[in-house]
């Protein structure tokens, strides 16, 4: 049942699966919420790319690893550079202490798994 | 070695093994502490059913999913509806923020799993 | 600049004045969380009664002060006895552990606060 | 009405006080959780002194700062010097991280508060 | 004692005379920390601006009043301006939950305080 | 790719893999932090077992599992008897509340196979 142990893939397929299940139960509060979480990382003063990192730094501090599996596969479509992530990771490190050297872990096995489905060069921008 | 992956029967099995390992132990402070999570939910001022559901949400805001599974399967057993675990999910969303979604889609799923096990109508309570 | 130290009156002057200048702003994302949160203790099929004890343990497991403080005056309004108030402490006390009981103290010296201030016999219901 | 930003006296006046009306309620849950709280740090397999040592480290990690200003008070009773205090904060700071950073200035002001209250030389043991 | 009710002058006074006593104590683990935690938003693959928001989102999800107030005061000498502290709010707010809120307020204040303080026309870079 | 289902020589595996992917990426902020993790457990005014107990309640109540993993394992090659693990996990389960529950049954597991593991007699210290 869980989506932390499986490849992005099955992550992918588990999440928009319950989304839907989530989504159809017709429950305003919800279903706002999911709207307004989408519209928290467009563009404003703040570029997307910050705002995914902003959102990344947050999950890895509050220690959520789908929260950082999401984020990291959102930070890479906006081009986030290898060396941009391990900033980002040693702030949260740094802020977070050592209970979150386990999800970095975890969040470096994504990162790989990320840069390997990506066209040749991608990682490198 | 997990609970979290498995199936509900799983999770009990797991459960009951590891329960009666610690408790035989014999720690009089760990055995104590049991007795009185037990307790915590018996009818006073406030009935089981709402009991079960205020540690739902605590268990949701705290992001523990075998909780939250404990809480879904007694809650179930309360005669909580659909409408009502969404009312109690949407708390959870709205207080403790996104951070809180891949616990609900987990909790969508445990929910799914438990009614497929109901006498049939269950749900329609 | 606090708001934990002071009386309801202190809490509720300083809220309002800061929720006015945060709303000013006009950020979306903002404002529209702000709403989605008062709607999330509309009846729905659950209770505001219900929906503010769910809102009141979540803020208690989570041990934020100035969350309790709210939730107990919005159930103190929604007709929650002292005994009431007390299933739903001992809730949060069993689930979140002693590392509650500073706000489990600071919990029942706001409930004393808000009982002084009810007209005669509000406290009986 | 808070805790945490007056003397140690004025702390100790607040908590017994709030005990006091907390326990006078009556609610059975509650009560049993505070005398189990008082029995987990009698001498066991561990003796009270660590054991007060691993509730300070706790408090520490979890951000309660009358949590860790009552196990402070206690850690000094049982003898913990000053370089044990420090190697119980080092162990909080990194795996709590800098977050941390805010209590471990209040914690060593209570620290100091405590050593100025005790008889000559106490603190050298 | 507390750092979280006074100004940012009370705060910053606070602040050196505790991280003094602190770091006088020799203990090589906590000094490090220290040090480390100083280097973390130096500026790396992404500068230091960047840094101090990611600071600041973390700290907020955390709710640590006292981070909050470091990192808004660091971000402030970045040039960072009240749109962009408003997007860094908001991502804290749907990251970490209604539970954020009273820190937001807090936040809110400080940044007037230190708003208040800058040259004019500082906030409009 | 979790650490957290699998079997202690499972964990060490993917642990030491992860490890080196992140230490290879030469963050020195990264890298700096693992070594002063590393450090912070070595004997100063308090032995190493003294302070892989503090570690181990402190993952215990912030409920990381792998965190719990790690500092069993070094607890018991520390000869930290099963009472005083008992000790241990009784003072996180009251500071840490039922929350801790699922984490303590994982921590059981682990404690068993580190047990069954061990040169004969090992555990009777």
């Amino acid at each position: 049942m869980s989506e932390t142990t499986g490849s992005l893939a099955d992550f992918n397929a588990f999440r928009a699966q319950m989304n839907d299940l989530v989504l159809g139960k017709g429950n305003l509060t919800i279903n706002r919420f999911f709207a307004l979480d989408s519209r928290a990382y467009e563009p404003g003063a703040l570029g997307t790319k910050t705002k995914e990192m902003l959102g990344l730094v947050a999950s890895m501090v509050l220690r959520c690893d789908d929260c950082i599996t999401y984020h990291v596969v959102q930070c890479a479509e906006q081009g986030v550079t290898d060396e941009e992530f391990m900033d980002v990771f040693g702030v949260g490190l740094v802020v977070g202490g050592s209970i979150v050297i386990p999800h970095l872990r975890r969040a470096m096995a994504r990162l790989e798994e990320v840069r390997a489905q990506e066209p040749a060069g991608r990682s490198k921008q």
